[in-house]
């Protein structure tokens, strides 16, 4: 499958800048081939255009025709074969394995998508009769939720496949029939070409407007700037750093007419240690621990950076458990050399703090020039350090256990957090019943509270909350993983006083 | 029922702070008694403070104590009698009729939210049941909303009673058990304060914490400022001015963890006159159209500020129409003197536009001296002004006709709308028909369509939706008036793996 470094305007391959960028294998520095064109700002007024103009297509088509485009994207992930995986494993160093699985996750999303969009279950119609009898008369009130208009997308470097070009926002907008513009990760360029390909050759073959999707490369700020900045984008996504996130926040509040954003841009995911679990499962949680920390080499917005457990005999046995476990992790090649620049300086602030020791972490050395992270684990005695010192996530396999003195300094511990996007309880149910008043203080503070689990690992269904306060998120009351991410594309339309026959369909009958 | 000036913080009588205003009644510029105090920093931050340590309670309060509260205070707002309406009517120049109706629809309102709360209507519940035998395990996932933490409200000087201190703002988020800290409206300082009263007299009778509610006074911008970028504050709700509003969503953006900011800020609602409606029904829509620009002063965020007609015979009827009723249009004093001034102002601008001519309005002058705005009617040709020119709402009663060459101008018109909270159409039901393409540009441009009526005089309903992309709202996925209001308030709360004795009540079962 072709990899050329231009754009995708509107079903076209183009490109008219001469700045350029390559990609390159984290693992071995090895420039990989094509140039990727910077996008320009009248090619991005060209893709913004060309989306805008077919929003009107999209609202008037079958939800078989808007479901069988998802289905056919979903489809062409598959039938592209290991190409795809190829690409992305030398782009990201993800191994083969795991691109699979997220290859399945990503198509299985999309399906998820088609059939809600195929049976309409995300209008959400509301009806409230008129009343001409009433004194003054009750008009006859019907709403359901419409697409907002184009959707601008930034996917993620830690999920190549299912949060980015093909990712759940893109399929999520498409679903709420809004046309979408991708801005393509910077980190693994061809392999958004390749799933922009697919994604065209879907539109093509169902007989969509080509506005329907454009993907853009870029590797500059300014481009993401411009994108979002554009008066034709209704709403935005966005997946990554609170930097980046902030950014582009900013970015669109200028905007004469500001629109939604909605950003994920990861947290700390605190990991409660409460006594009757320690006692009974000191081994089995460390070991979950420390793999859940280090799946996809710590690149996980869910990874749990935190840990807090009463000081004493069982806490050292756990964290003796968590010593072995650690020293077995193998150093890894991280996603690109910035964020392995970004881990390897987080590690130098950790360890400058002086409460802070680090107690553990892989014992094989990492391989010289591969961008590969050690697995760190970093304990402190929670009265001795600064809340701000520590809180900050490090994007990565490092974690740190702090030990307390008590429950209520848990719970305090707890009331002094930001917004998060998972905060984690071990413990007997003994304990969580005794546990409401911190269950509740945790309820202000994340999106979701997992009990005897760990917190990576999102199960994609109708009841997953992938969200938190800022800064987790842009706005709380949002997911941007699961059935319900839908609703950030959306608004609804009142139709007041409309005879039935000129009411959409959904709206006919109560 | 006394008027001291000071704030009611976390139920206290208090007031620091040496600078005072005082209110004017606009219809005779008469000082009203009572100097009310400018809030300072330091209150600001006992009231948000209160309202944090508050959420708890709330929280775990039954559902029909939060019930009983918000009848508490529809009953309080009754029982308080006409002194209420009085001192409303001194500050604000509506007439007693229209403040009497407008507290049966604040009670009415009010008593809505807490049948929503009492049965626990609003938390979405939405179960994932888990199935440990597939391969991995899938967990049991559960999701409802909670309240998002302490809300800051601005009322909005036209509605003094139902958009102000107990308006949809303060009991929707109360519904959704957010302690509430208002603004007081420095137009009608001494109406918030009676019914700040009327709030804490029930906040104590039901016995809940003091801190659930707050008001505090202040003219200057520098208040509002404070209170939205306290760092205690979860949300925001405003309803006014697009300048007051812009200004206080700038500040929201600025804070380290922004929140989310609701704000309504008006539109210009234009109307479409298809062919159909004025061969058969000229003079009852000039009627109608006439009532609806003058209901209030023209001091509504829906009344009719443009309308859009096709040149000729029956477009001159209606027109002729509109003259004879607007001259029978008395003029009437305005909310207040700075209401006042803009509304002048913005008919020297409008009439300063070389194709804007002025075509009838009321009759009779205004009285001197107090503050009246008189019917102002205006037409121009479509194809000669600039859309920017003249699409600026003016607050107040004041409308302009476009006579367009054909339906397609109009089409183009709405093409070119920013966001507004509705649009309107008049036809038959064949010219609805017929105009589906104009039906769906306004779906992405407004957030109500009303057809053959008018977009004043909103029902408070489950399907009513009072918002619209930006400048009329900013997020047009929330309402502000209506059952859904309560969801801009709350935010998901998911539970993984917990046991069903540890699950909040409502996710036990499915």
């Amino acid at each position: 499958m072709e990899v050329t470094g231009q754009h995708f305007i509107a079903g076209q391959r183009v490109a008219s800048a001469t700045e350029t960028f390559q990609a390159v294998n984290p693992a071995t520095n090895e420039t990989l081939d094509a140039r990727f064109v910077e996008v320009t700002k009248a090619e991005i007024d060209q893709a913004m255009t060309a989306a805008d103009k077919t929003y009107d297509a999209l609202q008037t088509a079958d939800s078989a025709t808007i479901a069988s485009l998802l289905e056919a994207i979903a489809d062409g992930l598959e039938t592209v074969g290991d190409a795809l995986l190829d690409r992305a494993h030398a782009e990201t160093a993800l191994p083969m394995g795991r691109l699979n699985g997220e290859r399945a996750r990503t198509c299985n999303q999309t399906r998820i998508f088609a059939d809600l969009t195929r049976k309409d279950l995300w209008r959400q119609p509301r009806i409230d009769r008129g009343d001409s009898e009433r004194v003054p008369p009750k008009p006859d009130v019907r709403t359901m939720l419409y697409g907002v208009g184009p959707v601008v997308v930034f996917g993620a470097s830690n999920f190549p496949l299912a949060i980015s070009v093909a990712g759940t926002d893109t399929v999520s907008a498409l679903a709420a029939r809004c046309p979408v513009i991708v801005k393509a990760h910077p980190a693994h360029p061809g392999t958004c070409e390749m799933i922009a390909s697919v994604i065209s050759t879907a539109v093509k073959k169902i007989g969509l407007p080509a506005g329907t999707f454009s993907m853009v490369q870029g590797k500059s700020n300014r481009s993401g700037v411009d994108l979002v900045q554009h008066e034709k984008a209704a709403a935005v996504a966005f997946t990554g750093s609170l930097q980046g996130g902030r950014a582009l926040f900013d970015a669109v509040n200028q905007r004469k007419n500001p629109v939604p954003f909605y950003a994920e841009m990861g947290s700390l995911n605190p990991v409660f240690l409460l006594p009757g679990a320690l006692e009974q499962r000191a081994d089995e949680i460390a070991t979950g621990y420390i793999q859940s920390v280090n799946l996809g080499v710590g690149q996980f917005c869910t990874n749990p950076g935190a840990v807090l457990g009463l000081e004493g005999e069982n806490l050292e046995s756990f964290l003796s458990a968590v010593k072995v476990a650690a020293a077995k992790v193998p150093p890894a090649t991280m996603l690109h050399p910035g964020i392995h620049a970004a881990f390897e300086q987080g590690q130098q602030r950790i360890i400058s703090v002086d409460a802070v020791k680090r107690i553990g972490g892989s014992s094989q050395p990492p391989v010289a020039d591969s961008h590969q992270a050690s697995c760190n684990i970093y304990e402190a005695d929670i009265s001795q350090v600064g809340q701000q010192e520590v809180s900050e996530e490090i994007f990565g396999p490092s974690s740190i256990v702090f030990k307390c003195q008590s429950v209520e300094q848990m719970v305090e511990y707890a009331k002094s957090l930001d917004g998060h996007l998972t905060a984690t309880i071990h413990g007997s149910d003994e304990d969580l019943k005794n546990s409401a008043a911190l269950v509740r203080i945790l309820q202000r503070k994340v999106g979701r509270i997992v009990f005897n689990g760990f917190p990576t690992g999102i199960e994609v269904c109708n009841a997953m909350h992938h969200g938190g306060p800022y800064p987790a998120t842009t706005h709380s009351f949002f997911t941007s993983i699961g059935h319900q991410s839908i609703y950030r594309f959306t608004k609804p339309v009142c139709f007041q006083g409309f005879p039935a026959n000129c009411l959409p369909e959904q709206l006919r009958s109560s």
